[in-house]
């Protein structure tokens, strides 16, 4: 595991560094640590390394940039060296480096190895989480290495999918404190990516909707609502060991450790629902707005007693006890995308879950919320699905090795 | 001035909050102390009373929403009881307060007068700035009001100006360091703008790229460069009194103590940027990468030597010295708005200037940029100005009072 959690600032030097640094007059590159006005911030990055890949069972960070890519070449030998390049920019990026060996900004005649905008900020607790979409195994010969589990969502009641919001090759989630050091990571994976993959699309969350901390205040969502109360906590072995991820016997070996992601973009009708009754918002949702307890309970956390809420209401739907069990990681965020051509807000959740299969995950619970009261409310108009590969093991390993180099 | 700064979750309740926590049953406004996992944090709000507006001196908060809306009404006392219920609204929100007078969520069977996302979240430094667009005075019998400083802005090379991100009959910049804080006081200024005006367009931006507080570390813009090194403090009042607020003499009464705020939306051509060599990068800018100090100098805050940089690089062009001493207060944040449909990130800067006299600030430093190399790697894509109004004085004033009302 890397253990490193330096201020990205204080181990970086540039080339070109001003002569008066007493940098190199010209040329070569300069190793130099930077000086300046460091101050002593809490150190923050998550281990790159493990068995299954950070970002999941990680307490949820505050922003999001996620990215869903498309492949361009047809070589596979030259996609697996972007995933290895990519695995080394993302240990780097996580641990609070910048992209390229040493860390330096390189040769004045050269493109820098890092874009340069996230120089001084703290790790942030950047994650970086890879997955693999239906359409990538259709490439490169990896036609029976697709999961079963990775299914092609079926059409849901209500979707209004926009094609340009949907699907991908490939995708990128990363999630930090800081809506800079996410963007920074996304744009240079884009960046070494360039010829061999490209963005389809790509979605900015300014707010996480759920927790997978508890004992944190639940974040509340763009209707007002606390969102994340009844989720799976980040330290509950037991349920993500049940119901997250993936083990020998699920799948293909290669999948071992890994898990199921899916990606809606839901926009609200914010302008409807903000002249909606308090008492009909709550209806809708199955608890009351202010503290977020479940209808006739007195706590957030009281256990909800589904018979109390109305039958069309969203959490006794979406409850494992109104579906067989099925439970969700939920870990979306809230994105406001400027406005429509109509002067409303672009806004909404983009839903992400993961699960250990998504037809027993989201869509039996998604079916089930057909006759949601909330769906007077929202619109799923993005939909993508991924197979999220193990973790990265230690420093000889890279993203997708398991899965390109055939070895469990 | 307001004084109070609490958690806002300290300070709410809400009708209908779980019957086990003593409600009334039915009905009536719960008059309650929000109780539960409070944690002391450093409570942070602006005050929003004083002579001036808040968000222009203000040191930079982190993130920005920014809402340019269209007048709907062709009724003037609508329009000023709006502006009024925007003032008591923004006074609330600013202090950390839901809207609504006595901060409870109001009866269950209306809708609630705050839309609740940001319960729980402290005022995060929120400052809200109104302006006014020219095409607002040729509303309500405003043409003689019109000041003469806001001009229409000229169009400029290689401006490539989209109408559905320009122009505005007024608009609210929103600051905050809290993204959640600041999309939550837009919308619900636009909720209670219903019918009377309707967001024309808006701007999220992520990532401030500069600094009013010289103290503190220089943000980087999405270039990789630090942004905002010679910029005017907040702190410096003969600057701010010479290039920013006005005063009497220089127009209307009514703008006294106001300013006039630029806002341009820049894309970056990140891709091409990023293979650009350091040299070149550093070269444009007249300023190296690493540290930001400029060419010739050591460190980020030594006085530039404009005759060391090529004739084209940014910071010659765009240096007093160059435009017969204008100089400008900027404030802008980068944005990444998604994919544009050729997989290129849609990102930039949304560039905010305040200033004096838009004649002698932004018009000559934006035509001096004719030549600016930097113009090869973006482009103006939008662009608005507004006149901005003096401060809120105390709380029987109002945003606009001195416009509508005829008074100095
Ligand atoms: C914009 C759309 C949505 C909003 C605003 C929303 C909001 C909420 C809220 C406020 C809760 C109650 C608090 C909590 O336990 O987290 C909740 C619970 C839940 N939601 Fe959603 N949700 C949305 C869409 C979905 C979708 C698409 C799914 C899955 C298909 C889903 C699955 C769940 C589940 C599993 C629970 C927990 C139920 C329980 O165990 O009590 N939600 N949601
Ligand atoms: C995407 C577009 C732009 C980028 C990336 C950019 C970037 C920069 C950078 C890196 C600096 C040097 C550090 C500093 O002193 O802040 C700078 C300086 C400056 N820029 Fe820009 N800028 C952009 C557009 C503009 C525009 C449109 C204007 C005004 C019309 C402008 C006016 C200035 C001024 C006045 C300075 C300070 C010059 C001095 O006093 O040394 N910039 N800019």
């Amino acid at each position: 595991m890397t253990s490193e959690s330096p201020s990205r600032r204080a181990l970086i030097g540039w080339g070109g560094a001003g002569l008066a640094l007493g940098a190199a007059a010209a040329g070569g590159a300069v190793a130099m640590a930077r000086t300046g006005d460091d101050t002593p911030a809490p150190t923050t990055a998550i281990p790159f390394h493990g068995a299954h890949q950070a970002g999941i069972a990680t307490p949820v960070q505050d922003r999001l940039h996620f990215a869903s890519f498309d492949v361009q070449t047809e070589d596979r030998a030259e996609f697996v060296r972007m995933l290895k390049d990519w695995t080394a920019a993302a240990r780097r990026m996580t641990a609070g480096h910048p992209v390229g060996e040493g860390g330096f900004g390189g040769l004045p005649e050269a493109p820098p190895d890092d874009t340069g905008e996230a120089l001084g900020l703290q790790p942030s607790r950047l994650t970086l989480t890879i997955g693999f979409g239906p359409s990538l195994f259709e490439k490169f010969g990896l036609a029976d290495a697709r999961p079963e589990a990775l299914v092609d969502l079926p059409k849901f009641a209500g979707d209004n999918l926009d094609r340009n919001r949907s699907g991908g090759d490939l995708c990128v989630q990363a999630c930090a404190d800081d809506p800079q050091v996410a963007v920074h990571a996304i744009r240079n994976l884009a960046r070494i990516g360039f010829g061999k993959v490209v963005i389809r699309w790509s979605q900015l969350g300014f707010g996480k909707t759920s927790s997978t901390t508890p004992e944190a205040q639940t974040p509340r969502n763009l209707m007002g609502f606390k969102d994340g109360t009844r989720n799976i906590a980040g330290t509950e072995t037991d349920r993500l060991k049940k119901f997250v991820w993936v083990d020998g016997k699920d799948g293909p070996d290669w999948m071992a450790g890994g898990s199921y992601l899916v990606a809606r973009r839901i926009r609200m009708h914010i302008e409807t629902w903000d002249r909606t009754s308090l008492q009909e918002q709550e209806d809708i949702f199955g608890r009351d707005k202010g503290e977020g307890a479940p209808v006739g309970k007195a706590k957030e956390r009281d256990e909800p007693f589904l018979k109390a809420m109305l039958p069309t209401a969203h959490v006794r739907l979406a409850h494992p006890d109104s579906n067989d069990g099925a439970t969700l990681l939920r870990r979306g965020y809230s994105f406001t995308d400027g406005t429509d051509g109509l002067g409303r807000l672009d806004a909404g959740l983009f839903f992400l879950a993961y699960q250990k299969d998504v037809r027993r995950g989201f869509i039996p619970v998604q079916r089930n919320l057909a006759t949601d009261t909330l769906n007077e409310y929202i619109q799923h108009v993005g939909s993508a699905v991924y197979a999220i590969p193990p973790g990265v093991r230690d420093k000889d390993d890279w993203w997708g090795r398991a899965l390109f180099a055939g070895e469990a």
